[in-house]
């Protein structure tokens, strides 16, 4: 029902809810090895139940206020999302996350939708920090974090074990103030 | 973050969630009277803790697929909501319902942000039967069922009990063929 | 331990219990095809993991005083029950329900049997108002609503889908005064 | 609904529900002294509340087929219960108990309610095992164990803290084959 | 992390959790037969799952303070423990229990580690009886009970079902002030 | 029960479980203000009730394998605990954490009982990782990671909310091999 306009190209952002279990599954497949480089979720959305505990475990999350996540369309077909993976609301904090197919790629899609979920959370739920944690190699989502204005603030050494191996994970960051100021953090260039 | 127009007056549907229990409360308290006549909610939203637990049970079945909830907005004020009390998908049939505050009546809000509703469930999810459970005396609402095209079906008498007294409830409904082709059904003049 | 008698012919209504399942689904058998015309019931109770869950589904409407069902014995075999499908004690509504094995066919056995149960629901629960909901083209169910006393009040279409079609289903119900004067509603003749 | 005569003098064995906690309550108000003297039941049930509680904790037993209550009524009022507190019907063992207020006793009320009880439990359900743990001080109940033909299997020291003090618990019981035989045990005299 | 010699062999006692649940398992298998002549306990720990779903159940008694669970390990191997099967703080009672694989058999390991266990539950946690319930045909844990000074209270016939068979049960005890005073009681010469 | 030395001074780590809230509760009263200025525990752990909720939350985390929590104890007192906040086996990393009252400050009773921790996750359980997360502010606490031989990771801008200020949060860490060699890390001198 609901949509908001990524731009010129037709792209949207919309709820993505239990019920498109199978159309996420569908995606997911499509972007399993190119998201699988650096990201855990296609391990994890591996079929139409996994799917659907998925998307019901941020269904839940919405439900409690810790946590959220939207769809990207793109011609009418889902090919990515944003999210924010926790929230904490006392404590005015969150942890923004992302993630596309390769067809999506390149156009900054990924970057316009988390713009307008970090100014979401900013804005309309008075979260001061926003938090960005990637992996090391995962060069392309660093990208996103400067894109973003964020601050690079520590690297987690082999912090983060995935189809065995140990990965080093940096924390970016920005805050309220930079966020709205729209200065990218000195470091961010 | 969403945001649907319901017309050139600046109206808008929205969705409405747990974290909002502060804005539903000072909404259902400018209502309270007003919806009260014929509506149990104002005996269920009492404070915020029974606002939050309201707004709760619907984030929940949005997480199961069981129902809706979106609020009307005029003026930036929220003064009303529209909500599929129940939706059962493998059956294929939702209830729907509405309530305004005084100062939002009279203008067509509610059969519009009903229009949005019932149009995602009978296009989007598929609901094949929507009906809307009103009591004999609430006129108002029972002119909505008539806008939307809705049949009357039958009168439960003195089913439902409320502050003391039992009221008749009348079901109203309309079909997916019914709705896809707008024509009023018969006895909906 | 306990029984009721239904009549000269030995017949018996008593408690049935999750402990039953086994008995329970032997009669679901014998019943299968004939019960399954117009209700739902042999496509959930299937096997013997099923049948407990279904009674185990009742003894928890029991504990939450939301509904019950009780056995028809005839010559010591189970061949059918009456249930209250829902009950609203602060509401003081309740929807009942029966079916019999075709072996037990036409011997009034569903009337009296639901009549003991809402002599209980109304005289010791306080109950008002008891419906009956059926699929239109179930004519035994009817006639028993008819002979229950019970007036129907309107026909909700197409709200049940059952193995692939859906169907009317009509509502009848019987107010508390009515029962007390045993007197047939107007169009119940 | 249901209701088994204990005799001539009127008294009956019924279903005991949560519904009846009210009922339950004022049986419990009028025997809280004597039934306290060795039976911790009366520090349990001592609101409406910790009434329905007790009644529902019995209920929940009774949908998972690990214990039941049944009341005992003469004149219309209830007057004492019969238990099976625990049941173990993998394991074919159970533990029976009761209890009267004042007026019902020296009747043998109990006797023939426990009867009942056990004969359920041993006829229709198959436990093979029925225990009757008293305290030691508990003379009329006592009483009971030997008319129901049990047999004294132990003490149990100190075993029972029960307002305050440490008190001696016996275990009586009754196998099948014994109950079944009538023959009360050796030293049931 | 944590460990008590048991003696001069090397033997010692220590938590055992969850996470010890292939470690547990192993044991078992050794001594699969040998406990199972008398006990339930190998029938239950029959594979990784149930290991652990048998220390996890442990895990949550300690968590709720009802019963604890302590590994006996001999030359680094996990050859036995001993556990509080209930503990009932309120009620200052407990039931011991323990099992040996055969290769540890005779050294008075249970003996010593059943003594920490029980020092522990009287002098730490004011429990003033502590039970141990053992088939009437295990010497061996009757003559256990016996070392640790217990009194025998009774037999509980055929009360356990087993492998088919029904088995008498001895419950025997140790009150607080006998198992200070080190004294064994009367029968348990 | 169990309990291992922390030096010549007679303090030892011991197991810290609900039953013990009382004990706590003096400890967190003794320590109130002193581990209040840095550490948000003070807040959580207020009465009785309070502080067996924080010890039950640490027995679940026991039970489930993700989190341990042990006492401090000097001279018969609880003073202080070492906990792993969180364990995440599959991952094979954990973050510590402790805290002392003043009186039992600067005798490096922390340092030895982290140790023992730590050296249990690493080599007993297999952790690869073990994070401290410290307010920037607190010196002592900085300074028992240093004395670990961990290493400084990063520093989260303002992203801990206390007692309604925000403060930066250090990561720092050791990894198993540094750990194992015992080599302070570069820049912990």
């Amino acid at each position: 029902m609901y949509a908001i306009s990524l731009g010129e190209d037709g792209a949207e952002l919309r709820p993505l809810e239990p019920w498109q279990a199978e159309e996420f599954l569908a995606h997911m497949d499509r972007g399993r090895d190119f998201i699988g480089r650096h990201n855990g979720l296609p391990d994890v959305v591996r079929d139409l139940a996994s799917s659907r505990a998925y998307l019901q475990g941020y269904a839940e999350k919405a439900a409690a206020d810790t946590g959220r996540i939207h769809g990207i369309w793109s011609d009418g077909t889902l090919v990515g999302a944003v999210i924010l993976r926790t929230m904490d609301v006392p404590q005015r904090t969150a942890e923004a996350g992302c993630w596309l197919e390769p067809s999506a790629v390149g156009k900054g899609l990924v970057t316009r939708a988390a713009r307008l979920l970090i100014d979401w959370a900013v804005e309309e739920r008075g979260i001061h920090r926003v938090e960005w944690w990637v992996s090391a190699a995962n060069a392309p989502s660093i990208a996103v974090a400067r894109r973003l204005g964020m601050t690079k603030e520590g690297v987690l050494r082999e912090s983060y074990l995935y189809r065995g191996e140990r990965h080093d994970m940096e924390i970016w960051s920005v805050l309220a103030p930079q966020w709205r100021a729209g200065t990218p953090a000195p470091n961010a260039s």
